[in-house]
């Protein structure tokens, strides 16, 4: 699989996170008063934002979310327990300030930038930037959802976001989705790259009852057959063209732009990891860069952190998307900040350390 | 055992949470614009919130942090990697902001209040409430570490607590503690409350390796022997007498006081679990007003927990006290609050429900 010229952007090599100040957060939580080790994952957080923010005192006070929409030409085979009209009603409900994940921006004081990259809208909304693929992928029950072009203009339009994103500045990048029909396509493309059986992955997604999802497990089977993205492990191109949606594509490209310019990106639940995945196939340097967030109750999401080898910062039992598990999770990174710079050190408050009386 | 009049006050029954407004809240989940129960916990939350305080709208704005610390005799018989001189140190890092709960308050715009209920401070000290029973308890390996008037005087202590925190009002409160060697009364409370032995409960606290566990598990026992409180489960009350500390006792006083004036807990880690488990046993109808924060790294928790039958918001691998925990859960609180009021309705958005096309 050839990638044009313009698109040769994603596989550029992302910085690593600097190891200097990785080192100096690291020896910094040890003189803090507290037993070493004590405040656990809120120390591996703020070590980690150090070492890729490349700062002495990390910081997670300008969040940016960036949410991407798209619909899926395989609810036409009954995949999800609401109909595609969802996506864009949802939309309406992002942009009027109704949805869960805007009035979490709202409440975290974050940015909230909602991007249609592919839905069924007939015309522009307010509120919602147009950067359109195209209106809605094909059903890939029948035929490959994308096209190459299609699939380089998703994973440009995630980049585009980000750049505009996190231009005025930025010093964390919260992913989000909306698209009825998108765990499916999410489920295919996790099945076709880890190289898994679709039902060992498939969940209820908004809620199917347990024949919806068996009915689900056997869409996407019969699919990987049709595509030929059965068995072993395939390429992640491959697999998003065949399976994908634009809002997963571009969740991808956005990854691995944001990872490009050195901004962290909390990753949210099932369809935004299933995203991950494919962008640290297509460009693993983008790895060190992507914080997980949350363990979805979203029954392949356990799967799919195991691939990455990825420990979720919580586990409350969410299954919304939106971004709203990331979005709940930034306060802790922010915690885990203003700890690290504003603790005092040992030395400072003077106070004996393990058995020195 | 009998308690003086004077003490009667603790076993005064503590209001229910509403059940209208519970019932009322449980509803409105249903019809925000996500598929329902796919915000977790963070329904959960909102409704018992929404229940506990009997409002529509749950609130968690205004959070009152009060802190109580005591010394131990039992550190006599070398049981915590740290000195007991930390005690008294550490208060005077929480009153100049140096410390985890302190930075915490301060990023989290709640009071704080630290409560010395039995240190070994000789004096007062700037920023720290004395209300102190005793200085010290007594070693427990070799007499009962305080008497009935003393635990009297301690749940007292922690009653006057609550009783000045909540007094401007408040939306939730958060117990912390501090004391070198209180992981140690903790597990010795625990294990004669639910009747287990100290090997099954005991833990590294700040830091000690498996020799110094081992130590501790039997300086536990031996104790629980002397004082006729291995075996069977005892009374909380006969516990905290024989092993318990002020702090520990302070905090249990402290919830059944937040609860019988209808004002949430949010319970931090191993030493105040171990209290919410006497509390409970002293007075059963406090347990509603607990809300359970986090899973600590001290290997006990979870039995405590389980005891309890309590599932925690969070797993951070903390394990420092102070209330450190707990106030890292508020956050979370006050988004489930903000989801619960924001949030729109299908009707209110226009949205279409499940399988309406």
């Amino acid at each position: 699989m050839q990638l044009g010229t313009d698109y040769a952007w994603i596989r550029v090599e992302c910085p690593r996170p600097s190891a200097s100040h990785h080192a100096a957060a690291e020896q910094r939580q040890k003189v803090l008063t507290k037993p070493p080790g004590s405040l656990g994952i809120l120390e591996t957080l703020a070590v980690r934002l150090a070492a890729m923010q490349g700062r002495d005192r990390p910081r997670a006070d300008v969040a940016r979310i960036v949410l991407f929409a798209g619909d899926h030409g395989v609810t036409a085979q009954g995949i999800s327990a609401y109909p595609s009209a969802v996506t864009v009603e949802m939309l309406r409900n992002f942009a009027r300030g109704g949805a869960a994940i805007a009035v979490l921006a709202r409440e975290l004081n974050a940015s909230l930038d909602v991007v249609d990259v592919g839905t069924l809208a007939p015309s522009e909304m307010e509120g919602v930037v147009a950067d359109k693929t195209r209106r809605g992928t094909r059903d890939f029950a029948i035929e490959p959802a994308m096209t190459q072009g299609e699939l380089d203009a998703a994973l440009a339009a995630g980049r585009r976001a980000v750049a505009r994103a996190i231009a005025p500045g930025a010093d964390v990048v919260i992913l989000g989705e909306m698209g009825i029909g998108n765990t499916t396509s999410a489920a295919a493309v996790a099945a076709a790259v880890i190289g898994v059986r679709a039902s060992d992955i498939v969940g209820a997604g908004t809620g199917l009852d347990a024949e919806g999802v068996n009915h689900k497990a056997r869409v996407i089977e019969a699919a990987l057959a049709l595509h030929d993205l059965d068995g072993a492990p395939v390429d992640a191109m491959q697999a998003l063209i065949a399976v994908g949606g634009f809002e997963i594509a571009a969740l991808a490209g956005a990854m691995i732009a944001s990872a490009q310019a050195g901004v962290p990106v909390l990753v949210d639940g099932f369809i935004v990891t299933a995203a991950a995945l494919a962008a640290v196939r297509i460009n693993p340097s983008c790895a060190p860069w992507l914080i997980y967030s949350h363990r979805s109750m979203e029954r392949g999401h356990r799967l799919l952190l195991d691939a990455l080898e990825a420990e979720p910062i919580l586990d409350l039992k969410l299954r919304l998307g939106e971004g709203s598990g990331a979005a709940v999770a930034l306060p802790l990174l922010r915690l885990a900040c203003a700890l690290h710079s504003g603790m005092a050190t040992f030395d400072e408050a003077q106070i004996s350390g393990p058995g020195e009386l």
